[in-house]
Order: C-alpha cells, then structure tokens, then sequence
C-alpha cells in the first residue's frame, strides 16, 4: 500500500501511531491486507489406498470407546487448523469393527455418511435404524441423536462429511452425549424409507417441519437405477453429466439444512465441461476411475477416492470407465445469502487448458498459518 | 330481517325506495339475505355401473371429432349449473375407442386423469406421452398442450377431474386449438417418469419453476407397493388411513396448481374416525368396497365409484374389503389464503350417529341453466 | 357443435339418450358449451351522486339494529346473482349516522374501506379503535371482530369491498355475531399504526403469523404525502401512474389475504397505456376527474365514483384535474395458482381504439335470483 | 482423551502411527480436540473516546487516496485476526474530511455504516446519492458500486459494519475497483427514500428481486420518532425495550442479505431481562449512558461507544438516561440453517448474578493463536 514510505509524517512517527491504536486493540484497515496470508482452500486429492492401512492399524491402536469415533481426517493442506477439508466442511473417514458401538450422541453440526466398504453396521437416527451397504448415502441431521453399530462380521469404512468448519465460524456448535450407550430403537428400521422413500407420494398424515429431509438412507441401487434410468435418454448437465440431487422430498430442498448432496453418473469416455460457482465441493468415488482437471491441473482419480474443489475453481470430469461421483456443497448455506455465482468457461469449447498434474504435498513443518484475504474479480 | 315491517316508514314507501335503488344498479345489503337460496354442493355419489353403459353407448351416438373429448360429466344435483361434482371442481368419466385421437389443445384449467379400465392409450403432454394403465394417476397440467389416443384394442376409461368452476369463478378461463391434431412427441416416452419418479432423487440440471408437478404420471403399481410398505409398520392418519399425496417433487407441494391429489389404503375392517374441514373433496374408488358417513348419511360404494364430501361437512370411511380410494381437493386454494379449516369429532369416539342411507336424488324438471365456457384466447 | 345433427344415431335416439344420462345425474360435456350463457362481469360504473341520496334515504327507512349494516351493494349488471360487482368481489356503500352503531361480527370474508365522506366514526378490529378520515384505507382483516362507530356530529360514508363472491365459490363461508354489540377495547387507539405505520421499521418483538397486514389504518395523509414525493421523480408505471400498494410491512405481500389494494396519482393531462390482466379489479376515485377506457369505451369519472375493469379487459387511464384512484383487485388468489397473465397493448402506442362511451343500463325485469349468504358457524 | 495412555500400543507405537498419519495430510479426529484452542469471541467493548483522537491522527498520518477507506477496526482480542470485532463481522470506525473523496468499489461482502458525528458528507450507491446525518442508518448491499463523499466543513465519522470474516470462512470474497474515482450519478439524491421509505407503501411498478433492502438510508429522525410513538403504549420486548428491526419494505425481512440491524430505545432506569441466543450481537451507542451485564460482567456505555455480545452469551441491558441502541447481528445466517437458538434466563427474575466488571484487555505479545472448539450445552 506504500503508507509507511508516501504517509506525511515519518516513518517513525506511523509507527508510534500504530502502536498507539494497538494499546486500544485497534488497527488500521490498511494494516490488514497483504500483511499476513491466511492459507486458503487447495485443490486436493486424498488416495483412499493411502487411508484403509491406516484406519485397520487405528483399530489395533485406538479403542472406540476412547475415541468416541474412529475417524481419520483428511485435512487440506492449504488450510492450518489442520483438520478441514474444506473452508466450511469435514471428509473424514470411519471405520467400526463387528460388534463395536459408537455411542449416541448429538450436535448442531449436520453429518452424512457414504457407505465405502463393508455390510452388516446400522446407523441409528432418533431411535430408528438403518442397515448400510456400499454406496448408500446416509444422513445424520443437526440436532439428532445418533449412534452407530456393527452386527456383521467384517469391518467397516464410510466417508463422514460434515459441517463443523460453518458451525465452528458462526459459533453456533451444540454437542451432547447421550446418557446411555444407545437412544432406544423406538420406530421400525428403515420406516423412513417407507414413509419417504416411494418417490414423489408425500404420507399425508406426517408433520416434518425440520430444516432436513426425513429421509435417513438413500439406498444406493436405487441412486444407481435412477442414473442408469435417465442416462438413456439424456446427457443430462454439461458440467455433471446425469447428476442427481438428494433431495429433501418436503420441499425439493437440500439432504441437509447446510449442505447439499449429489451423485452423478459420467458414461465411459465422457468430458464434462469446465464451469466454477462459488461453494467448496468435495468429491467421493463411487465406482469407476477416470481424472477430473481443477484449475487446470489433472486429478487422476479411483474408486474410493476423495478430492476437493475449492469455491470459484475452474473444473471438469472425464470418466474412464462408467463412473459414478458422489458429492456435497456448502452452496445452502451461500444461496440464500445471494453469494452464490456461476460461470461456464466459454474458451475451447468448454476445456481448460492442463497445466500440470496432482501431486501429494510433503507436509510441511507447522509454523505458518497466515492469513490471507482472497480476492476473486467475478 | 323483519325490515319491510319494522321500518319507520311505510311499506309502499319502502318497496318505491327498493325500486329507485334498483335502477341505479344498487340494492340493499339486507335484501339479500334469506330471500332466495344459492344451491350448494351436495354430498353425492354416482355409480360406475350406472355410467359405464351410457359411456358405451356414447361412443356409437356421439364421434369424438364433433365431442373434442367424448365425455360424460357427474353433476351434483345441489348446483343449479347442472355440471359440477363440486363448488370448484368437475369429475368426469371419459371413454375412448381404440384408433380414436382426442385432438391437442390447451387451457388454463388444470385436469387430471385417473385410469379406470382398459390398456393401450396414451396422454401426450407437450410432446411427451405416457401409456397408461388403471390405477395410474396422470396430471395434464394448466396451459400445457395435451392430447390422448388409443392405441390398443378395447375402449378404455378414465376420471376426468378439473377444476373450470373455479376458473370460471375468477373469469381466468382461456382455452386454445392445437393448430393439428396432435402436437409432435419431442421427448421420449415417459421421460418425466425417469427424471422425476425416482424418489427423492432431484436431476440437478433440470430448471422447473411452473406451479405444476414435472411428473405425468404417478404409475398405480408404485403407487399401491408404497401404501403396502407404508402399512406394515403404521395406520397413518386416522382420518383417511395410510395416505399419500401425489406431490410434485421439486416442491414436496400438490401435484397441480390449484388440485391436491391422495391415494389412501383402507385395510378390511378399518374405520377411520369422522373430521371436517373447508375445501370439497371428491373422491373415486380405485379397489375395494366399503362405505363412507358424510353428515350422518351412509353412503355405500364399491369399484369405480365417485362420490363428493362438499367442504365442512363431516365424514368417515370404513372399508370392507381392503381398499384404495384415489381423492381431490380445492385445498391449495384455499389454504394460501387462510380459508383452510378443520376439525375431528370429539364425540362418541369420533364416530357420526347414523341418520340414513343415501339414495339418488330424482331429477328435477328445470328450466335449462347451462353454464357457459367463457374463453379468452390468450 | 353439430352432434344432434351429425350424430350416427336418430335425433330421436339421441335424445332418448340425453335423458338416459340424465337419470343419473350425468351430461355429455359436449352438451353443456354454447347452450346457454353464464353472465359475467361487464365494465360498469356507479356514480356516487346516484347513490348519495339513498343512503340518506335509507337511513330514514331502514333502522342500523335490523339491517345489521346499512348497506347499498353496486351490483354489476353482467352477474345474475344481483349483487356483486365483480367476478369475486364486492363493492359496497355503507353510511353510519351519529351515535350509530354497527354491531361487531367476525367473517372469514376480508372487508377493507375506504373513507369517502365524514369525520368521527371509527372501525374497532380485534378491540382497537381507528378514528377514520376521508381518504383513509381501512382494513378488516377475515376472522376478526369488527364494528363501526360514529361518535361525530355528521353522517359519515365509506366504500366498503369484500371479498364474498369468492367465500361462496369455494364455499368456506363462516360468519358470527359477536356476544354484545361490541368487542371490548383492548388495545390503544391507533396501535397497530404506531406499531406498523412507521416506514420499514418493524418492530422486533411482535409475532404477527396471519394472512394480512398487522396496520388497520393507512392513513390517506400519509398516502398522499407518499404519491407526491414519488412524483416529483418519477412518472412510475406507464399504466398506473404513480401508483402505490399497500403492503403488509411483514411480507411486503397484499393487505388483505385475498385483495391487493392499491393507490394511483395521475397528473392532470396523463394518459396512461393500455394493458389488460387477469383478476378483476374495482376502482374508486379519492380524487380528482377524467375517464378511463376500457375495451374501447370510454368510461367518465369524477370524485367517489366507483367502476369495475374485469379480468383480461385492455384499460387505460386520463386524467383531467390531478386525481388519486383507489383501487382494489383479486390478484392474490390467482398469481399463486399461476393464473395470474399480463399484456400490454403494442398497437397505436399503447392506445386503443374508441368504439362509444359509457351509459348506465337500464334494469331488466328479472326473476328474482337473489343469493343466499351460507354460514357455517366454525 | 487419554488414547495416548490407554491405547493397546506402547506410546512410541502410537506416535509412529500418528507420523503415518500426518504423511497422508490426515489426523486422527480425536487428536483435535482440546489439543489446540481457537481463540473465540469475547464479550468486549470499544471506548469512542479511545478512537477518536486517533482517528483525526489517521487523517494527518494516512491519506486516503492511498488507503482507500481510512478505516480504523476494532479489533476482537479473543480473535487471532486481529480485525474482526465478532465471528463474523466487522465494526471499524470510519472518517472523512470535508473535501475528500473514498473511491467507488464493491465487494461480496455487505456494509452498514451509522453515523456518528458531522454532517455534509454522503453515501452513494449504484449511483444514487444520500447525504448523511448523526444516527442515519445507511445501507451498501453486496455487490453494489459505492463511494464516500464530503461535502461539508467538518470531519465526519461513522461506523462501517461488514460481514468480511463471514466472506472469508465461505471463500466467495469478490472485490472490484470502479474504473473511475466515482460512479456516475444516475438516480435523483434520496430516490429510494421517496420510493420505499414511505410505510407500508410499495411502489407497484418497481421490482426488486435483489436479496437486500432497496431503501439505502434510514433516517435516524423518523426511527427515533417512531420508536417514541411505540413506547407510549408498550414496554416493547422485554430483552430489548421498545426496538425495531430496520427491515426490507419488500419481503418484512432484514436490511442486508447477511444482517439484521435494529434499533432499540431505553427508558431511563429501565432494566432489561437476560437472554442468551446464538448469532453475534454488536452494539453501538446512539444516545444515552447505561450498562450492560453480559455473562456476568458489567459493561458500563456512553455515548458512541461500541460493545460486543458473542453468540449464545447472557446478556441484559440498563438505562440511566433515556438510551437509543443501535445493533446489528448475523442471525439472518443461521436462522435459515436450523441454527438459531434462543434461551431466557428463568433464575431471579430474568436478572444474571454480577460477577465483575469489564477492563479493557492489555495488548499482548503476539504470537499464540491456538484453536479450541466451543462446545455449548443447548
């Protein structure tokens, strides 16, 4: 800003002056930027062949009831706390050995689960249960009990998104363990597939004025089927390929009242096109491998993966094999506040140029942590 | 009102001062009242049986070329128009051919189908058709080109329901040609079925901010899976059973602008308790045979029957043999504008003391009374 | 349609028919067009120097305790039902001499009024009192208890419109006299204007949850005050002039849950463009004096006049002296539905073409048909 | 958590783990906790005495063509920033001397400025200009070209409040320089005043789908005379005295997309009742002297002095003289997420046991920064 050399007075006295504001915790708006960087978001991409070792060696080396959940977390690199993903969210990676329990609890953060690995675990919302297979998408709404539990007989992984980064920036964080191990079972498993599950027919008789769907598991073969139904006839989005929303079936809105949850299906050979919108998505594998470009670097992906596409990110998909990818936003919290902004990326016809491919950071030794104010020109 | 006696002045001079305020258009807000009834929605019932004839013998009398559409309206003797089923709303029975063609056009009334017999034949809405079998619900919503033919090799029927009374009412009515007979299929059979029947599931790209359901058609083997999975653990409302509204999935709101639309399981046996509430219902007899007690009256029904319960009136179901009945309201109407109401029974357990069995009403010598369709083209 | 005609059968077995479909309260559809008309609402205009002369008659014949309001509709020429002056609406003269009172009653029909001559009267509404002035816009909110008091020295004499004509077409009409003559005051004078008048300054602690504006009072003062300073800036919109609604300041929605009233400044000399919509709208003129054109006649108004543009007629406004035109509209039942369209006129830059003026009509000799009022008691 | 003590594995085990972990840029999540505090939200408050006198030396030290806005923030000490006032928000301290020009710009970010002291200096937005006065409450959405002007023969100051930090932790920060020193006048001085600050008065021909208020200034003499009109009939909220929201006259909702700003006046003597609810409260001093007990401490307040409540902190307030706060919060955030939660306090009539008395912080060496997760019991 050239205030310390081009002010009126001298440097010396600036200095004084600054040092007068400080004593009465003020500070000079020109002083905040370019002084300090806060690292931001990256790009990143966490191998799930890197984590599943790790998580079987936790299981030897942290009991769950010391733990209360255990979960590795995949933290960006760019972003010093150290444990988020994304600006406003969590990917974090479970696993629950046979005839483990992790104990009810509750928390104003919203919580989902993608089922990786494993059959024969149940989560537990408010008392009912449902059985999770590989690819379901579960929901854990804020300020519901939940517990979960492992009556199979082989371990078992799922991805844990959550929103604590939002929660912990609006401090708004609520958490309470509930007093027994487990909220009794009080309505029939699964009931709410029953009751929500059965596409557009809404049970006349049921009240749900919650900021979240009620529906608590979104069964993976039906996800699958649907894709696989519409992709007959449809290329469906430029940017998605057939991209499906999870959708609250009360009012069209969001899974979850903070984040918002898609599965897209990308057909072998399939290149999306570049677009970038404001709102941090991270991605999962389903199925399939294939490479996404962000900002004009190459993300090789594969099932099981997980990466991450900053707010205002240039990105595209290109499938290898049929691929199906999994997906959450924080644009609910953004869209209502008029902050969400899209633009398609309209040179060579849709595609970036590639600039570079991924490649894991070394971590670095801590220290950094400055702060930085990102500026986008929209 | 006592007011032709009790005035100060005498009546002669009252009846001159009537006379001087009718010839500028005025009239005394007192006349009004009590002097002369508004006939109102009666509780009705028609029987399939007595229809089903009638609708065949329309096919040799009446060529669907000179009808436009070849059907039968059910009138409420309570409503001077001679062509309701209920304040705002017609239900109509609808035969047509194989090989005949109900040509394209369009309208501000919403309208619905409900598939009572036959296989084979289609609703084409702005290009997209759907074959349809009993059970299935199909909206053909406002102001979408729409057409039907029949390409199998019996007759097949439906229930028309629309609601042109309350078009009428608010003088919104507008109704267009097609320009041939048919508008071109531009999107693939049952499109909207693959996009939008899929659960909860919402395809992100596609835009759709009309007032309407994008579904078509809400297939009845769907339909009657969900109500059986939904029975199994509860007995919903205890007004109507296990029921389901046709919801339009964008919106979790009714399937139509101004029609909400239910499909309610009945077990054997089942007696729901009696409410009211503002807003005429009609109702129409998918499976099963029961009775339902509108205002103390018995009515009994069976299969394919159509019966109105008119707004506030008090009225309980009770099935015989396991039953669905498929319904529809002015509800969305209403509710927006705070005119919603309703109220259970508390008496006697929330069961009506029996008054009487319902019989058809003789047709009255009337003097003509048919209502125009006023038509603006847009 | 030709069918009688046309048809393959016999005249004579056709209508044997007929008949048939009679018996059971049936009609073919194709019988029910053209037959006979429904009448609508016609453009019409009441001169207020017709009716003032009445009021005070009626006031000498008709006693306040037996008429419950000393009430003279202007009923539209169009509609058989004899006292409506639109499609949905209705368009009233009511007169409360000194020491007057009209008894408190609740109706799920909404009133407002707007104050055309006298001082000293005031509406009570839920038990707080607005003093009322010539100019002012008043509002009765459905389901509230509401009476009329005069405790000035003069007659006063205001336009009152509700909304009944629509209460009775989706039959949701409820209606109550209350206890005594008057609900108790429970409220300061003039609260809700004190509350809610005060610009886009809500206060934070009031819950107000209902269909309509919290504000009982929108002073004309005030209103005018608003118009001119808009005017000094602005011509506002090219079909109403500066033109204001009066918003319920919790929703920025109608006043009144299914009315949206409006005030319009034309400048001397201004001629608006033509345009026609949906919904029927009743105008009143606080002030001033010109003419209107609607679907090409032309319509001559000076101040306290009363006239009617039905649904999807072209209008456009002149006026002659400065002038403020009341108005009053159904928009707010149909824009939800999606029924509400709009047009503006292309041709002659916006005018359209004068085909004769005005005349009152003569009264028919007709048969009675007076409406019934139908109450359920809620 | 203990895991390093209890866990199966010796410790030296355990930190190998934990290396293997890190190398993958993940972290045990139970490793994240309590390991490492982020500092949070004090309750703190800014003396205007302390910033004045430095404010005028900003203006001999920092010419504000060279630091665009000459800005001094109240920094947060319990926020490692260093510039925010509260988790979300920013409340800097502004001034301009007659003559000067702050450039236009516009951000992502929403500002609010109330006026503090001197006259002659305006706010324009999108080219429309609004002089301000002392208590003004003036408004620059999101996204809006704005610049800073005075006019006048004396310095004037303000207080700007922002919602950057709220920017940053949603990574959509967007900032654009105007081309030109100032953006061209486009729109009469005070248009929006004339047009939306008029009551309950909605021009009918002006839409505004934006996601902020249209009115940009919100007179302090029209606020302070209807919070007067308010309290001679009513005590108001009992956590807040008489106090309005300053609300977009459009939809009844807050002024700025992201916060809701109010104004509250106090009786002399008059003590409120404690309440706790989430969302970040900060408070400016328009008139008067009291104090405020937040979480048990005492805030005493004069005159232009600025104070913090941190979310879901107890807070009451007392007046000594007749008081008039100004506030604004980020509730319109975490309402629509499901996260506001809102508390009285039940214990000795509503009124918190005084634990102390607030001090200002002493400046610390810098250098901590440590992250914790507040946990609230709800």
């Amino acid at each position: 800003m050239g205030i310390d050399a081009g002010s009126g007075g001298k440097v010396e006295d600036l200095h004084f002056f600054y040092e007068q504001v400080k004593q009465v915790h003020g500070r000079g708006l020109w002083q905040t930027e370019g002084t300090a960087k806060k690292a931001a978001t990256l790009p990143y991409l966490w191998k799930f062949e890197d984590f599943r070792p790790l998580l079987f060696k936790a299981t030897e080396m942290v009991p769950i009831e010391l733990a209360e959940r255990r979960v590795l977390v995949m933290a960006n690199p760019g972003i010093t706390s150290d444990w988020q993903a994304s600006s406003t969210m969590l990917a974090n990676l479970q696993i629950i050995l046979p005839g483990e329990v992790a104990r009810s609890h509750r928390h104003s953060a919203s919580a989902l689960r993608l089922v990786i690995e494993g059959t024969g675990a149940y989560t537990a919302v408010n008392g009912e249960k449902s059985y999770m297979e590989p690819g379901d998408f579960v929901t854990t709404p804020n300020w519901t009990w939940h517990d979960h539990g492992n009556e199979g007989d082989s371990a078992m992984i799922w991805l844990d998104g959550l929103d604590v980064p939002l929660i912990q920036a609006t401090e708004t964080n609520f958490y309470e363990v509930y007093e027994a191990e487990q909220y009794p079972i009080v309505t029939p498993d699964d009931m709410s597939i029953r009751l929500f599950g059965g596409g557009a027919l809404k049970p006349s008789w049921v009240k749900h004025n919650q900021y979240f769907s009620p529906l608590l598991n979104y069964k993976f073969t039906k996800t699958y089927e649907t894709l696989k139904a519409m992709s007959e006839h449809t290329d469906g989005s430029p940017h998605d390929g057939i991209s499906v929303e999870y959708a609250n079936p009360m009012t069209g809105g969001p899974a979850l009242a903070t984040i918002a949850c898609f599965a897209s299906l990308l057909a072998p050979g399939l290149r999306t096109k570049a677009h970038r919108h404001t709102g941090g998505t991270i991605y999962h594998v389903i199925k399939g491998k294939g490479r996404s470009i962000i900002q004009g670097k190459v993300f090789h992906w594969s099932e099981k993966d997980t990466f991450v596409v900053p707010s205002w990110h240039w990105h595209e998909h290109q499938a290898e094999s049929e691929s199906v990818l999994f997906s959450y936003s924080d644009s609910p919290v953004i869209t209502p506040l008029g902050l969400y902004y899209e633009e398609a990326l309209k040179e060579d016809n849709g595609h970036q140029k590639i600039e570079g491919t991924f490649e894991a950071l070394p971590v670095p030794e801590r220290g950094g942590g400055v702060q930085q104010r990102r500026t986008h020109s929209k």
